[in-house]
């Protein structure tokens, strides 16, 4: 069987969205979308969808309209949180609502989620159906997601359960579904998409929480951005919700205080925060856990039924992630 | 055949709605949900669903779902637009935004959106597919005559044609779409389900137009709100855009003029300009134009294959709309 790489499933779906074709008016609609979509990310969920529909068939056609939703609505799904973050960047460049303003970043995002289902819309007929209930589901869960994570923002303690269920929500299932969604394009059986899915929702864990543990650990000119900033902002991740459960004491104290103080140095709690991480063996539990939900989807993968040539591109997909520097 | 009536229709949909589940989690995200859809309105676009489907079949259940979904979505479009418009009152309760925060009314307003897909992807399968299109069209359209419509706000002149393409796209299609997606439920012929979209089309038309009219011409006690709300906030109605078109010299300058004046006495106001109006001959224009559409819709109707006994409902309507007090 024909297998294409995930870079050449990225480059089909660069390709196809170059050929999206949008209405000319109103501008002010349709221009913040064509620019979000030209700012480029790396295309890995609608490449998976390919590769998952390419592991049970060689005609992958029948997944480029549904990855394609899943890459508008993922998209979609940022601008908005965007807005809601307040953030001023997105892949190095102005967010929509910097660039032109709220509403626009809003209304755009909007016309964006139905587009991701007009797409969707174009799924083969036999397919449809099933597409349709994964995604749909899976874009509701990305926004109870969304919704935990700013709750998280407000709340002073947060369980690791109540974390993973979050991060499972918001961006570990959309993994899953893109998985799936691609399997069922393929043809795959129920219990091959499920295993997909599987496999795709514990990569999504793992990834997640690689990101923020490379945000203490990484490095600065690999990773792009500035080691310590989740540490500065008290961004509720793994690492501070593990120590701060098994901290006692004056180290507690010490942490709760980083926390609460309004003015500091940030180079100073960025060093304080990463000894009290070290002397409680944070980076070990994480990668622990890591390596867990990679092990999970390893399990996952193995017991999809096909041969173990097709599996090859992800489970080089899964070997690239895990080796990711930190 | 046995006929329900918009009555029925209505209090099916009320009923309907009541039922819709929503996970319990997270809170944040599905009480402005349920708040909303709790505020009521009329339910008339899904009730337009149920007679569009039920002119062509005695067995309506097949348009329950999608009507769901319209009326959901129209819903969604509410939150939105009170967050973009910055109105704090809808159906005489607090909007989402005002009640909770335009983060929650955004996400929240997302979630409803993909819940009306939900209700849509559970339409029968021979339909999903012309309803998923007619559907996501239109809902595109929707998006774009709301930007129309905050473009407008910005600008020193409309044209007629221009604000008649912007009400058509916010306001009227949904009513087509409405009646064409019962009608293909019901397994109306491509051509019967096409004039039913013209019949809501042109009704929505006339609709919106009555509306502009009423803000200066309806009856306090009926209307339930303030007269003149329109022309105190220089709305961009019809009535000013014909108003600015039509007037000349002194007349043209005094409109200018109280259309730019930033201090003014309200009730004098709205009296110097129903007198311009007046004047004019604005009421009629406006009326003549309301006409055209009601005569449009009423062929539209004459022409769906179909016994006039079973058109006898949306006739009904169509009077009834025709009838509103000004």
């Amino acid at each position: 069987m024909m297998m294409i790489s995930l870079k050449q499933a990225q480059q089909i779906i660069k390709d196809e969205i170059k050929k999206i074709k949008f209405h000319s008016d109103p501008k002010e609609l349709y221009n913040p979308i064509i620019y979000f979509l030209d700012l480029g990310g790396k295309r890995i969920r609608p490449a998976l969808t390919l590769l998952g529909c390419n592991l049970f068939s060689e005609f992958i056609t029948p997944a480029i309209n549904p990855a394609l939703a899943l890459e508008i609505f993922h998209n979609f799904t940022l601008i908005h949180d965007d807005i809601m973050d307040n953030a001023n960047l997105r892949r190095g460049q102005q967010s929509v609502h910097l660039r032109w303003n709220n509403n626009v970043a809003l209304l755009s995002g909007d016309a964006m989620c139905v587009k991701a289902y007009e797409f969707l819309g174009k799924t083969e007929g036999k397919y449809l159906n099933d597409v349709l209930e994964v995604f749909t589901q899976t874009a509701l869960q990305v926004c109870e997601g969304q919704q935990f994570d700013m709750n998280f923002e407000e709340r002073q303690t947060v369980t690791e359960t109540e974390y993973l269920k979050m991060i499972e929500l918001k961006t570990s299932v959309m993994f899953g579904a893109c998985l799936k969604i691609g399997a069922i394009t393929g043809g795959a059986s129920a219990e091959n998409a499920n295993l997909l899915y599987d496999f795709g929702r514990n990569l999504g864990m793992a990834f997640q929480l690689q990101d923020d543990l490379l945000d203490v650990y990484g490095e600065e000119s690999t990773l792009g951005k500035e080691i310590g900033k989740d540490i500065v902002s008290n961004k509720k991740t793994y690492l501070l919700i593990k120590a701060l459960e098994i901290s006692k004491g004056a180290q507690f104290e010490s942490l709760k205080n980083w926390i609460t103080v309004k003015k500091f140095d940030p180079e100073e709690k960025i060093k304080a925060i990463q000894l009290i991480y070290l002397s409680l063996g944070i980076k070990e539990l994480t990668l622990r856990a890591i390596e867990k939900y990679y092990l999970k989807a390893s399990e996952d993968l193995r017991k999809v039924s096909v041969s173990d040539d097709n599996k090859l591109e992800l489970k080089n997909f899964l070997f690239s992630l895990r080796n990711r520097r930190y």
